[in-house]
């Protein structure tokens, strides 16, 4: 009956899904983790970051006035407010969710195993099952982009990559549900990669108006159509990602940041910590409203706040030796994850996948999961209690039904609990509450930490690139907290000091796994802070956090770096390769011979063109009355395919139209040109034209952009590096050495004075005089 | 007696400084509110961030392997080391001088006022009035670069204008010894802008390896030569004392990066995390070895961290009203108090300190201070002490000789204390603990906080812009704490519940008002979160932060801004002008006309240029065989003084040489064209040449950047704005349209793989594959 119930419910979200808008997504088909390629085999795109100043974006721009600015500047805060409590509510309800769905799970198990262990294994492990397979059979049949943790195609489209389908309506709802599921369903994996994706795809959505067809104000269209200004959106969607799923505000903006830098600005950085903020409220009331009862088994847990704010305070120097051993066992063991993960990913890409068997796969990784986590615990030997301590709040074994230390499970006493069950048949919040707590030295032994290390590792590594949405953070912080408990358990045991508490000794360890294998620095060290509200332990964390680091970075590159590599993304790297100081721009643009465009083209020349190569930009060669040959600008491939589908722009004539005069410059909008989020556009093969059609003439000079950046044939790559990346291009000219220089400009040039601000005017008098005076006649050209 | 014994010590101090090199800043005329500004009358100079690709730089490049770059690397790690270590014992030093002079001069005023209440105010008089006029005296007669915060100036440096003078050794004296006279001496000015300004120096002269004629390491000199290398110095130094000023780690970090948006890269980012954790672990060590009580007055003061974690937890949604108010409070004032300073000082350059009265000027304000400090308390009555509550350790009225809440100062009973004394009759630091203090509430009366908020505020806005060390963050945090604990006697009034504290009202009173003035949003924020310890109430905090800007904004720059733009450092803001959008390049550079050098070219015909105009890089020109001209690079002022200075370039023939060949290439190391940081380096009047000297060529090749960027002349100026500052240039180049493309460079050509590195050999050839699998076939160009 069961069974039937919920084939009856995937009908019915299969209906449902039906009805949301897939035609930007039709092609896609189902590829191996996470990824998306498209039938036509591409997928991954470049993004470009630079404005085309063709003539519609410049009437666009003459057209509008200052009011317009102060427009864009309100819109971009209310999307800022919108993508926080759009992100906060979907965090709250993935939270929700999963603890409804666990509690729910864990408290009906525990009530049947106390007549039948055997029912309530197997009562456990299907409820598991279902659980994964419903997340699994999202994932893979509807929203394929949904897979993995999403962090590395973000990491990716921050960089100037586009993934196809990373951003859609589906894979925001894929992501969600799926989520719910897969970390419902107990497996080794988190919540917070994907609730960072979810936070993108909500800021990108947001930024289209919904999706492709309904989208709520076409005025809003226009405004955020261009790569750039949705790299903004996605950037606050980030960050609000990390704030809702740590409950780190600064730790998100932070996060954003480190995976961000090559073109960060103040303003945004602004507007992201407003939308952290706004994130960390909604969440703040959200749980004040569940902590009502209304929320059903959704307490204090959920959302992960650690609170180690009862563990030690201060530390001593002898202390730093062991703390820098976990620093090292964390590079160690995180770099180990990173070679795993790689090796398993590629190896299921290569000879797995190609069987289409991910849901068995998952169903089977859900099945071992479940075996693992309850069994273990029935083979260990329950301890006895300790001697309460009355002061600590904490009972032994925990009340039935509660979360906390001290699990009774398949002890033959009242007065026993099982430290293996305490952390393994537990949900992963709960047990990293367990393994930070302070108070509570002695409660594990290091044969069940050990014994959990082991089997959590091969199982985080096992579950990694499953076909549902899976996080890093949580197992990372539990193999962490793991073995620096032990690290902990030791020192207690030869230090013999009083205020050595075990806890501390786990958060730093779940920092150096983390900081070995994802090789975050300071994003990473303020989030280990805010989640565990205890500021002293910052030069501690960093420490471990510099270490972890440095031992890992001997071996290979962080976890999404190793990722986003095997998915094909194309990251650049923020510092230019050592060899490119000897190369020059010439040499590294190769022998491809680089195909130019007349300024007025026949339609034929282009659709054969735009067909016998794949190139995303054509230089568009004009000559002078004198003959010579000038270059023009640049034409986007996207464009031209807009212009070869609407037409209205094919002229007889073969001889240049003039571009300011006539009505031309009325017949595309800026936005017409302006290409999808996260898919393909249109492809030639997809325009028909008529014989007459063929034999027109098009004058690219309206569309084009005139002004792309130019670099000399001979400068270094280095520099060229620099440029391309600090810029985000996606196209760069290497043209000849000039033959004189117009002009130079300075500083000086740019200093231009803002003469409309009438308030400062007293003001600016003032400056004027004084820059006039002491600045600018030596600033000097 | 003392005024000899002192007069003795400023002649030691004049001697000792005598034997200080001085020979780079012995232009320096002693000029306004802590600018600098040269005899010639030049004062600021742009910092040129390019890469010089000049022949003598790509030898040093082609000479050095894969090992230089690992000591390249290992260096700079080491700076980071050194600057955090000698920044954090500079902070400790100055903290110890000032707890120890401020702590026995109250301790001495409290002992002599149980006897005479005149004798008691001439002392304490005279002692601020010592420690004064030594501050101002070192100030202006040693180093006059040190008056102010010195805030502007680094953000100015880290901009890219190096104001001379700002980074020398004298400075960094003038501003150690002269913060602990000026805040020693009890005015309304904080030490942790000078503390920035400290750290700054403390880098750069590190990167230089001391002072000019003191070097440590010649290899040294050679790496850390250009103002790339130094500005990421300056950057770490800069991180480092925020993290010292406040024991905010994470807010040094980004502090810095805050202010130096432009081109900030990731790595540089965990290098500035990694000093400011050594400045913590410095500091830390150094509070450890006080705790035993070797540290004089210096007992848990000095550093501030107003711990408030006993204060308010929660907060309910009513409260965020008064807390908006606040917000708008602090924009308003904070506004008035950069519009007043900048009034102030734009009157004192005018008119006051062309009478070169400014030791005068100092003395002057630190005697009313003393009054008002003084006097104010005595004419307030005293109130009887609240009910003592044992649990707190609070005790009513304070012990003699301890620091803390309900000072007894002029009371007539001893059961009673003085509440405008507790704030005003006090050191800055234990003021403001006072007014943060939890569980003590109603111990100040509306009437003494109001009287100290107008008294405290216009002492401060006077005290602004004398020749003294001054930062702006205490007092600003005085201010916003008086009345964010007016607002918050309101609520607790009104809103008639226990659990509001007005001490979480002083802090969000602090916040608003350094939001409003320095207008700083994600430092300020994480800032104030680490110097109070409580993480809670950070979206609170944030809340505040946003309306204190946003109403500040409307009426005027930031503190920083205003000051930097009145000393005349042309800043460039990271965003471009809207005006820019509608002009181009050739437009920006105006109508004055480029002087372009031959190749080859005569010496006197240098030497006229160099005196016509005050250029400082001249585009080089070359002719090739068939007469066509070509820009072949630019040549910078400094570096043509460096070879006419040296000689040895100068050849007979006006023929080129050829630069590949010969000896050409060994006659100049790339370091001698380094310019010594903030200084002018050589002058074209200090070069005499012959007349046999004046009739030779130079052959300018190998000397010139031969791939200075360039911008087509028709590139609106958004997007010129844009590539200058990102890339922090100095020159760049406006260019007719290129006559054709020699090639496109797209993210493909960037992506060179690193085949060097063995450990990842395997994954490179699983990724290659991917790579041309997945990846570039779809990016296209």
């Amino acid at each position: 009956m069961l069974s039937n119930h919920f084939q009856n419910g995937v009908e019915t979200v299969r209906h449902a899904w039906s009805r949301i808008p897939n035609s930007e997504e039709s092609q896609f088909v189902d590829d191996a983790v996470g990824l998306v390629r498209k039938s036509d085999g591409s997928s991954v795109e470049s993004l470009d970051y630079e404005v085309i100043e063709n003539f519609a974006y410049r009437e666009e721009q003459a057209r509008r006035g200052k009011l317009y600015v102060s427009y864009l500047l309100v819109v971009k805060w209310l999307f800022a407010l919108l993508i926080g409590i759009g992100t906060g509510l979907a965090a709250v309800f993935i939270n929700l969710s999963v603890e409804n769905f666990a509690g729910w799970k864990f408290s009906l198990t525990f009530s049947i195993i106390q007549k039948s262990y055997i029912a309530g294994f197997l009562l456990y492990a299907l409820i598991n099952l279902v659980l994964v397979f419903s997340s699994v059979y999202i994932v893979t049949q509807f929203a394929p982009a949904a897979a993995g943790s999403g962090i590395p195609e973000i990491k990716g489209y921050l960089n100037g990559v586009d993934i196809h389908g990373i951003l859609l309506l589906r894979t925001l709802i894929g992501k969600i549900f799926g989520s719910i599921g897969s970390v419902g369903g107990g497996l080794a994996l988190g919540k917070e990669g994907p609730l960072v994706h979810t936070g993108a795809c909500i800021a990108s959505l947001l930024g289209q108006g919904g999706s492709t067809k309904y989208h709520i104000n076409s005025r809003w269209f226009q405004v955020f159509r261009s790569d750039r200004d949705r790299r903004d959106l996605v950037t606050c969607g980030c960050a609000a990602g990390v704030a809702a799923a740590f409950r780190a505000p600064v730790g998100g903006v932070l996060f954003a940041l480190e995976e961000v830098t090559s073109w960060w600005r103040s303003q945004l950085m602004w507007r992201v910590f407003f939308t952290s903020a706004i994130v960390a409220v909604v969440v703040r009331t959200a749980m004040g409203w569940c902590k009502n009862g209304n929320c059903g088994h959704f307490g204090s847990g959920g959302f992960i706040i650690w609170d180690i704010s009862d563990g030690q305070e201060d530390y001593s120097f002898a202390e730093l030796l062991p703390m820098a051993i976990i620093g090292v066992i964390g590079g160690l063991l995180g770099a180990l994850f990173n070679q795993l993960t790689l090796y398993i990913s590629s190896w299921r890409r290569n000879h797995l996948h190609k069987k289409g068997s991910r849901i068995i796969e998952a169903c089977l990784v859900s099945l071992l999961t479940s075996i693992i986590s309850f069994c273990l615990p029935l083979l260990r030997e329950c301890s006895p209690c300790p001697e309460s301590d009355p002061t600590s709040g904490i009972e032994c074994p925990r009340p039935p039904g509660m979360y906390g230390n001290y699990v009774n499970f398949f002890c033959s006493s009242d007065k026993e609990y099982n430290d293996l069950a305490t952390i393994f048949f537990n949900t992963q919040d709960d047990a990293i509450r367990n393994l930070f707590s302070a108070k509570t030295i002695h409660e594990y032994s290091s044969q069940s930490l050990l014994t959990f290390l082991v089997m959590f590792y091969t199982l985080a590594v096992l579950t990694f690139g499953t076909a549902v949405p899976a996080g890093q953070f949580v197992p990372g912080i539990m193999i962490g907290s793991t073995y620096g408990r032990l690290v902990g358990m030791f020192v207690v045991k030869y230090y013999k000091k009083l205020n050595i508490e075990e806890g501390t000794y786990a958060l730093l360890g779940a920092a150096s796994f983390l900081g070995g294998s994802m090789r975050m620095t300071v994003s990473l060290c303020v989030i280990m802070v805010e989640i565990t509200n205890n500021l002293k332990l910052l030069p501690l964390i960093m420490l471990v956090l510099l270490i972890s680091k440095a031992v890992g970075d001997a071996f290979n590159e962080g976890l999404y770096e190793e990722q986003a590599r095997l998915r094909g993304i194309p990251l650049l790297e923020s510092r230019p390769k050592y060899e490119m100081r000897n190369m020059t721009a010439r040499e590294a643009c190769g022998s491809g011979r680089v195909i130019s465009l007349p300024r007025v083209v026949k339609v034929s020349d282009v659709v054969s063109i735009l067909r016998s190569n794949k190139h995303n930009g054509f230089p568009v060669i004009d000559h002078t009355r004198s003959g010579e040959s000038l270059v023009i600008g640049l034409v986007l491939r996207s464009h031209l395919l807009v212009i070869l589908q609407s037409k209205v722009d094919f002229q007889h004539s073969p001889l240049p139209s003039d571009p300011r005069g006539g009505d031309r410059s009325i017949r595309h909008d800026s936005h017409e040109f302006a290409k999808p989020v996260s898919s393909k556009g249109i492809c030639i093969d997809d325009i028909h034209l008529s014989p007459d059609d063929l034999e027109m003439y098009i004058d690219l000079a309206p569309f084009l952009n005139p002004s792309p950046y130019i670099v000399p044939e001979d400068m270094s790559l280095t520099k060229v590096y620099n440029l391309f990346r600090q810029l985000g291009l996606r196209h760069l000219f290497v043209v000849p050495r000039p033959s004189r220089v117009l002009g130079l400009i300075t500083r000086k040039d740019l200093m231009i004075e803002d003469t409309e601000n009438v308030n400062t005017l007293e003001l600016q008098s003032t400056s004027a005089f004084e820059l006039e005076d002491l600045g600018f006649e030596c600033v000097q050209e």
